[in-house]
């Protein structure tokens, strides 16, 4: 692997890229070929040899051979351990309704070894079921129950008045990153990751499309 | 306004900083001033000057006057004109499961002037069954009712290996923008935006990240 110093580099727009490659490197026909060139891969995802060729060289421990190219299997664990997905991660959910159910209930999160082990509701109504499996507990249970759970993930699907107070205590019970989908600005501690949902910034880009169709 | 040629041309990364501004204005106190500057706004919402000063002449009819600023007001229905904000945009969705439930119900698409006025599946136990006051109607009535009511967005919340075909049906009812939930790259004629939104290129940064913390 490489040196930790260097992969931190790797830009978030980069990162974005990541399963893109995994997905079309897992469904590629490995039984005739291999091996696969960064040339290849670039003119079929459409994007920037030079591009693709540098964020291999981030994610692979071996050098692609000139003409032969990647070793496939290589470059797929190649990426699962850069991005994580060798060790699986642990999440609570905040905030159990339609948004947090769905999220509950998506099985998707498997391929990426996240699993979501408990979500925390304040609505009386809602405390003690269960959705697609998962418990839903108080609130104030998280500062106890996150770390018993090794819990590392807080994904907020809570309203956007109270967004702020569910990350305090969330970072508070030991979440080292936090996905929002409240459309809510978070402060967190330095070392803190938040990733933003947010599905204002699309709509605009939507219905200034469709504005820019109209005029 | 300007000339439409001018705008055009601006990022979809500068659009996406437009609903920020919205909230940040809307949230203003007008009694005391009715006015603001470029630096304060950028202050404020930690971004630079420049940028701030650049967005706003794009979406702003009139100049902000040295020292005094931008009228809030003026700034505000700028942004929501070339939003298109001021004119409301009408949605269809497929796949009314988990995800499509909860953007059916969610109320905050409101603000944004977009309207979920009916959803398709192909689960006969949906069909005919209403969502939050959204009817479920047969993916084979798409083409007949889209064009009836005057649906510009498809929203897909369907699985990934239906996602095109999905796509392909909406586009043929005559809708002028995807917005993406499946995670499948989408193809469509010239013309037609597809917004994704891609919680596997999120998972991505949060996995690293944490990867990042453990090493």
């Amino acid at each position: 692997m490489k040196d930790d110093k260097i992969t931190q580099l790797m830009s978030h727009q980069a990162i974005r890229r990541l399963p893109h490659y995994l997905k079309y490197l897992k469904n590629l026909d490995t039984a005739s070929n291999d091996r696969i060139s960064a040339a290849v891969m670039a003119a079929d995802l459409r994007l920037y040899e030079g591009l693709v060729r540098k964020d291999l060289a981030f994610v692979s421990s071996v050098s692609g051979k000139p003409r032969v190219g990647f070793k496939i299997d290589d470059l797929i664990s190649g990426i699962e351990h850069f991005l994580g997905y060798d060790m699986p991660n642990r999440a609570v959910l905040a905030g159990a309704g339609h948004l947090g159910k769905a999220l509950l209930c998506y099985r998707g999160f498997e391929s990426y070894k996240l699993e979501i082990v408990a979500a925390f509701d304040v609505a009386e109504k809602l405390i003690g079921s269960e959705i697609c499996g998962k418990e839903v507990f108080p609130l104030e249970k998280a500062r106890d129950l996150c770390p018993r759970l090794n819990v590392r993930i807080g994904i907020i699907t809570a309203p956007a008045a109270v967004a702020q107070e569910v990350c305090d205590i969330l970072v508070d019970a030991g979440v080292l990153a936090v996905w929002n989908f409240a459309p809510a600005q978070l402060s967190v501690p330095r070392g803190i990751l938040v990733q933003n949902e947010n599905m204002a910034e699309s709509l605009a880009i939507l219905s200034n499309h469709l504005t820019e169709k109209r005029r």
